[in-house]
Parts: C-alpha cells; structure tokens; sequence
C-alpha cells in the first residue's frame, strides 16, 4: 500500500451516519494543496476476499443478491472485517459461510482500495487451499441470498471479458492472482 | 452486465443525503428471498475511466490525492458522469483536465460495478488512442492535485503486482484491456 500518508486537516464534521457495517461522514476539510471545501465519505473497516481452490484446479465463487445493484452477481466470497478480527478470520470464517469449505492452506495475495473517491476500504486478498467440505456448514445470514458456482481459472478470465463477472474487487483479485492460477 | 434484474421492495426511506456527485440512501427493504431490514447505499450516477495510450505505446496515469484515504494514488485518468452527459463524453473532458491530452480514437471496453455492496456505481472503461498534447489544457478543479505519469504495459503490471497500484477501478480496467496492450 501507498506510503507517505498525508492526513487532511478537518475543519468541521457535519453528519455522521452509524450503519451496521461502516460509518458515512460529510466533513469541512483542507486539503494538503489548501484547497477548502465539503467531502462525502464512508468510513469502513475492510473487506478480505478469498479465492479458493479445490484440488482439481476449479475456482469457487458465489452468485448473491446485492441490493444496491438490484441484480445477482457473480463473485469471490467475501465479507465484511468485524471488530477485533484480522482479515484473514473473516475470510476464514466467510468461506464456511458462504460456501461451505473450511481452507487448509492460506496465502495473502495482495490488498487494493475499493473506491478511494468516496471510501476508505480495503480488501485483503488471499489464495484459500487444502478445502474440506463442511459437513455441516454453518447457517448463513438472514439477508444472504448465495448460490455456489465452480469455474476453472481460463473460464472465469473468459467470464470476465464476456463481462458476466462485473464486481470489481473479484476483477482486480483475479488479476493479483493469476501468475499462480493455471490460467 | 447481469440482465435480469430484480429490485427489492422499498418498504421506507429513512435517510437521504444529497451530495455534489452522488445521494445516500438508508432504506427499509424486502428482498426477494424476504429478507427485511434496514440498508444504506450509494446512488451514484456512474464514473467514466480512460486507458490512454501514447503512440509509443505508454499508458498515461494519474497520481492524484485522495482524502478518503489520506493518500496520493496511482490511478487511470477517471470521472463522474455528470447529468445528461454520456460516459463517452465524461472521459473526453476529464483526460483534458487530468492529463491534458485529446484522445481521437476511442474503444469501449466493458464496464462492471464498483463497490457492489453499497453502491450502484458502473464504471465504464474506454482505450483512448490518437493522443494529441493541448497546447492550453482547461483548468483543473481547485480541489484536483494531480500527477501526470508514464508506464508501459508490463511496466503498469508490476506496479500492480508490486502494490504500487492499489486502486481496484484501475486494476480491474487494465485486466480488461490487457489483451489489447503490449505486456
């Protein structure tokens, strides 16, 4: 990640919205080039994504239902860091989840900004391997609505420019990924 | 992108803030497997993104600050997609304003969501080729503090691999184009 942070200077704060997953703030700030003015942003705590491999080379994904977009769409599992968790437990954790696989072998791929324009989240990328099958998975969320799909690498590249994976953290995890996928 | 969409029932609107570029919502909702609860998103109006490459090959970039995350970021020349404007339109202006150029050759290369968990911005990506340098480029916004920088394609993916990179609008769009550069 980028070094040298350069932290704005906060003027005034004028809303401050409290969700169950970020925060939204609309500040008064001066900018290091002086300039002075109102800024939008959501305050998040990160995001980890996993892209898990099975044995066989196939990857795991998930169809789910976003509501923002109001359509299913096609992903890497991910999920939401909460309080006093390390990226790497909630992807552990999303995985079962979402997928019903438990991960043997881990590996940190690389870490993006999502939406710097109006975002401050980060996703944590890892490579899941060595997947058990669940047995018993555990219950998903109320409001997770998921369907598990399995591709193979070159067919998940091609789903990519076919433009049927269109969700930008799974785009730019693939691509951090790829020199050790077989492609 | 996905066809089929499905919007979740609005059962009420309890937040809206409206902003320069884009609104925030919390509402009240039903989603199609029944789900209701309470969920906040960004309505955003889309954001255009340009790949311009130079004659000799180089891939043009911004290296801009962001307040969200308190950092200058490496990133491909983008922007808001104003009213009645057609993202096609949105990234002549900004490769202007960013970079000082005029592109005379454009290609759509696809588009995909953003932040898919909190907000329906589309980012539309464009390879701008036929680059011609302004004599008199239009000014900057006061609150734009920005970098013109060059690489070339295999250079830009190890800035990539390397997490020199780190913005995902900006990793996703060079995988999509990456077929039509020279890595």
């Amino acid at each position: 990640m980028p070094l040298g942070r350069e932290v704005p200077q906060l003027l005034k704060k004028r809303l401050f919205y409290t969700g169950r997953k970020f925060n939204f703030e609309v500040n008064r700030l001066r900018l290091p080039n002086k300039a002075e003015g109102e800024w939008e942003c959501i305050r998040h705590p990160g995001g980890a994504l996993a892209i898990p491999v099975t044995p066989e080379g196939k990857l795991v994904l998930v169809r789910q239902y976003r509501f923002a977009v109001s359509a299913r769409l096609l992903e890497f599992p991910a999920g939401t860091v909460e309080v006093d968790e390390k990226p790497l437990e909630t992807v552990e954790r999303e995985i079962q989840e979402e997928i019903g696989y438990k991960a043997h072998e881990w590996q940190e791929i690389g870490e993006f900004f999502l939406a710097p324009g109006y975002s401050d989240e980060i996703i944590y990328t890892f490579l899941a391997k060595g997947l058990e099958k669940l047995e018993e998975p555990p219950v998903q969320d109320a409001d997770e609505d998921i369907e598990v799909v399995f591709f193979t690498p070159s067919e998940l590249e091609q789903a990519i420019m076919d433009g049927e994976l269109v969700d930008s953290k799974s785009i730019s995890s693939f691509l951090l990924a790829r020199h050790l996928l077989k492609c």
